[in-house]
């Protein structure tokens, strides 16, 4: 599945190389304010006209978790996918009620819950501050750069959406430095479950069957944004279809796509493949070993460990494909070529070359202060925060007390005034502390940290003392009280003089390690970040002098909409088709995991139209993040919700090939027959269809 | 630790590359047959004379489960590692009697325990067979190739032993194909355990501190040759001496290096960097999360898998290290740099070049082969074998059965007539199984091939039908009988009628993908291994003719020597001693696992010598393999066993750096102090010194 945000996708060894500058056919993940209308008209021969635009736009959303989503009733209800909620249904669930395996679903909108932590965000603006960024940081390098570019992203933040708590204003960089836009958002902070499957009906096939294609998954929620207690009126809403999607029908995904990588250098790229990924990848497959084996050891543990490891794999194959993308010789043989060929027309240009410089031997001199500092920065600054949430809680709590007593100007970004609301929901919103994952986790970031630091270096020490990776765990998570959100609440409130007073065992932890932390984020924004950053702006500067406008930016989990149309693929002479049916579900049912169906879809069977199309392909250019986006068609009705890519879509993180990538959508039809003859949910199926 | 065979030892980012040919000071794992005694003399000041040579081979002894050692008394008793014998000692041991963490100690002959499938052998002669081996295979390619060498190859291996049970003939191929040896060794087959200490003594520190320095480890095995139910006469032993070793002292370690892939040719080392080591690293780490979890699951859990994760920790940082040198392009670059320089010296000469050919071109087209069967020769034909022993016994029982049908000249070479003698001890001493890590084993290769195969792949289908991974992992388990000697015996001995016969489904599974796994493994050779081996012995041929006979080959696992002194390193301004003592042992010791000391130490620690030299390092060339090695002054005498390589010596796989590369050993001093004083073996400690 193409998750979070987290999870950007990635590539295999057979994926060709886009070019250098302008897009391909049916490529480019484009900002709404850049979209190439005339492109589309004479590939797809279809007509994008601005209040199109304006009226897709005002029904996608992003969704705070990382994943994309789109407003398809005018009471607020919101289509998106299972893997997106399933870290809410996950909340609400217990060891008496598995919604995650059992499925969420509501008969009224008064068992609709709150999704604790969720967010949900509607972009309504977007304005130029390139300029403003330029000149406060021009002239500036390495650390000093970074302080002066966030101050005044801080500045413009707080200025644009001033007290008005329905608004969020996010500064986004957009083609690595080349744009800066400020974002407005209409925010939703009460977003509550309105309808998730069984993960088996959602996930059918699980990790074997994960980016590839044929797939059979009703990977779908419904969520309900809320305003004031009540559901929103959302007017501006996208059109259900229960029709099946035709082949060669244009289709049009709105949604965040998360990152990638398109725009790096070659440089960039080779730190990735032989440093960022293998070490990554190589903590991820012993976690999820880890996390196999704890799933089996009891019912419960299994129950709360589904969506952790299945966020796991589905990381794993994603990078993956990414790292035998980037070990592809003639793939990165063609991004040296791509980048040779940018160099030689700057260097053509006497003007242009005296203003770009040489951006690239800046970039390739930050690889070698990132390789010198990673595993450092990774295990100390990044921490174990990626996976216990109890360690990030005390993290962000160490951090927002100390960062709040000092003026806007001089903070951590992450701690501005207009990131605070977002954090502190984050923060405090209930849910429920798994104690043994927990100490699962950061035993095993304690024990990595030991191997990859060795036992003698100092933060190892620090960490560490005298105790063991398992018995600090252990000692941690008995002792800490940070599950309890009255507790966060209480140090959350009590600012700095309540963090220092504290004897929580993790707080005592996140503090005693800070310095450290601080200390290695200085020296990697002041040696990497800052100079790549810079650096990378006069590239993208290099790249609209030389192609003009006719590119898209790196995707940075912000609105975009690609463009495409339904059709299989051929791949080494064998042609897969682009739609896949109820039929070929329970013709793939074994009975035994991942293969095994949910009762309700057992007993279903002979009420189900086996013809109705579940998922299909088509070749928009997505990558993670752009879970749940809506794909609609050229008169703007949604037939289906995006939820993977195929395999050759690995590759998307540093290039689009639109003969073989394709995205994977479970379509409305689908949806709608389900919703109607599995679940028996007729209200919701008659609030999405009018019928 | 530079454990067996199958994890020889590899190199790290920093490490610094040999050149093209001529080997530098101290580097080298050289015959005994072409050993560099004038180099010695220069670089060392002493003599190393064929009486010399001829004393030290006679101790030196080859372990069967991939390690090395030597001879130190008149009655038999050999000195290894302590990991060497672990294997040994776990076989031994139960719920009730934990050797493993207790130690395994004997008060007198009477209580040492023959070590099942364990086999010492000592090297007797040396003969060439190249010639031979050369006219057999004059003109032939692919698998017809491997097939004339395999065929000649046994057949001289039969005929030099005969019917002798003392003896075992094996041809070696040395120089990547350039010689062909025939080494004729004396071999003992009831080997049996005499001494090993507590895992927390022998590995104190843990995967932590493995390959780091300094070390406190007690990594020692006592062992004993018996010959008719008695021990064995060996007049030709080495000398123990109990004094320190000194500063600068000239040493030899005279052991079984496993494997180099120091001739490889810089396609092949692309090929492992990008495709084999990635993906076996990938696994081995989610084996190791697994295992991690099941040890901490129960004290009875956690005694089973000691040893299966301490070898996978040690395969993952081996193999870690060769990944991160590979990675490195000034490693790389050094590499091509002395590829095109020997391509250079052989285009030249033209009568050279003509005989010569492209080997190098010939070995870059296998690698695109080894590239598209990788995958599946790995799951299938390599299969669980390497961890799951009872389908090993399956297999071996099924293809034994399978190939003893056939003449000589047909078999599998692992099946040919002189090997039958070793494989029958391994499948049919009696060692116990361990059903529940039997069971995660199985589970993990299952769904590893599912995963790297597709659950839509033929040999996958073949393999899980519509069961899970997890649900024929248990089936198998519960159901086999392979577990008890007395089943393998009679299906040994019953042939491949008892094979066909049978019901077990261990042998039903081998026997279902048995033609699936013959066909990987027949395209593998024709199209991978067979044009590799004559290709790279055209390259060994070129070498010879441009660099004379001044090169040593490529570890295989067969007796070799290598030189260099006691000294210390410096690394980035630090200066590392080249000595520890009991002191640090006790400095380091915090009561938390691994650096937690067995009570018999803590009770000890005021009756021991504080200065007493534990472990030390030399400037020696050694890899996996080499574990157990003694380490010999110029006098003969043996100043300790070698166990580990210093964290530089992980590039020892592609290459030697003198300043940095370091062998770690565990002194005869330390040894002799704490049987005496720890352990209280007076007999065994006077065995040894005559004290």
């Amino acid at each position: 599945m193409i998750r979070s945000l987290r999870t950007a996708s990635a590539g295999v060894a057979a994926l060709l190389v886009f070019g250098a500058g302008a897009a391909h056919a049916d490529e480019g993940m484009w900002t709404y304010d850049n979209f190439p209308a005339e492109r589309v008209k004479a590939a797809l021969g279809v007509t994008i006209d601005r209040p199109w635009l304006d009226r897709v736009q005002a029904a996608s959303v992003r969704l705070t978790n990382g994943c994309s989503a789109s407003v398809v009733s005018k009471d607020g209800l919101v289509l998106t996918n299972d893997h997106c909620v399933i870290d809410c249904v996950q909340a609400l669930s217990s060891a008496e009620a598995d919604y995650v395996k059992d499925g969420f679903l509501t008969s009224a909108r008064s068992e609709e819950k709150t999704c604790p932590g969720m967010q949900a965000e509607i972009l309504v603006s977007i304005q130029d501050l390139t300029g403003q960024v330029n000149a406060a940081t021009k002239g500036k390098t390495g650390l000093d750069f970074v302080k002066a570019r966030d101050e005044v992203t801080a500045r413009a933040e707080a200025e644009a959406c001033g007290e008005d708590p329905r608004l969020r204003c996010q500064v986004v960089t957009l083609y690595r430095g080349g744009q800066y836009k400020l974002y407005t958002y209409r925010k939703y902070d009460d977003v509550r479950i309105v309808f998730a499957p069984e993960y088996g009906a959602a996930f059918f096939g699980g990790d074997p069957d994960n980016f590839n294609f044929p797939r059979y998954n009703l990977d779908i929620g419904f969520l309900r944004l809320y305003e004031d207690g009540a559901a929103a009126s959302t007017p501006q809403h996208l059109t259900w279809v229960a029709r099946a999607p035709r082949e060669g029908e244009a289709t049009f995904v709105s949604g965040n796509p998360g990152s990638t990588d398109r725009q790096m250098t070659v440089a960039q790229l080779e730190t990735q493949r032989d440093l960022v990924i293998p070490v990554g990848q190589l903590q991820r497959s012993e976690i999820r070993g880890r996390l196999i084996r704890f799933s089996g050891e009891s019912a419960e543990n299994k129950r709360v460990a589904t969506d952790p490891l299945t966020s796991v794999e589905n990381s794993f194959k994603v990078f993956f494909g990414r790292q035998f993308a980037l070990n592809d010789p003639a793939f990165m043989d063609a991004k040296r070529a791509a980048e040779a060929e940018l160099k030689a027309k700057v260097a053509a240009d006497l003007a242009l070359a005296a203003e770009i410089g040489d951006p690239w031997g800046e970039i390739a001199t930050a690889q070698k202060a990132l390789a010198d500092n990673y595993v450092r920065y990774r295990q100390i600054e990044q921490g174990a925060g990626y996976i216990s949430e109890l360690f990030q809680y005390a993290r962000a709590l160490v951090r927002a007390a100390q960062e709040r007593e000092k003026p806007a100007a001089e903070r951590l970004p992450e701690y501005a005034d207009t990131r605070l609301a977002l954090l502190q929901k984050e923060l405090l919103d209930p849910r429920p502390a798994e104690p043994a994952l927990e100490e699962m986790y950061l035993s095993f970031w304690l024990s990595k940290t030991r191997e990859y630091l060795t036992a003698d270096d100092p933060a190892t020490k620090l960490l560490l003392g005298r105790e063991s990776p398992e018995g600090m765990a252990a000692r941690l998570v008995s002792g800490t009280k940070l599950g309890d959100p009255a507790v966060r609440k209480a140090l959350w409130e009590g600012g700095l003089g309540a963090i220092q007073a504290s004897d929580d065992p993790m707080i005592r932890l996140a503090l005693k390690i800070d310095p450290a932390a601080r200390e290695i984020r200085k020296t990697w924004e002041d040696q990497v970040t800052g100079p790549t950053d810079r650096a990378a702006e006069r590239i993208a500067r290099a790249r609209f002098a030389v192609y003009g406008d006719q590119v898209y930016p790196d995707a940075t989990f912000t609105l975009r909409l690609s463009y495409g149309k339904v059709a299989g693929w051929t791949w080494r002479g064998t042609s897969v088709p682009a739609f896949t049916d109820f039929a070929g579900l329970y013709d793939r049912a074994t009975g035994a995991e991942p293969y095994e169906l949910p009762p309700r879809w057992v007993e279903a069977k002979d009420r189900l139209d086996p013809k109705t199309v579940f998922n299909f392909v088509t070749t928009n250019d997505i990558i993670g993040g752009n879970s749940g986006s809506p794909v609609v068609n050229a008169k703007g009705e949604v037939l289906g919700a995006a939820f993977d890519g195929n395999i050759h879509s690995l590759g998307g993180d540093y290039g689009y090939d639109g003969t073989i990538n394709r995205t994977v959508v479970v379509s409305t039809a689908a949806a709608t027959e389900a919703l109607q003859k599995v679940y028996g949910r007729t209200a919701l199926a008659k609030e999405l269809t009018g019928r």
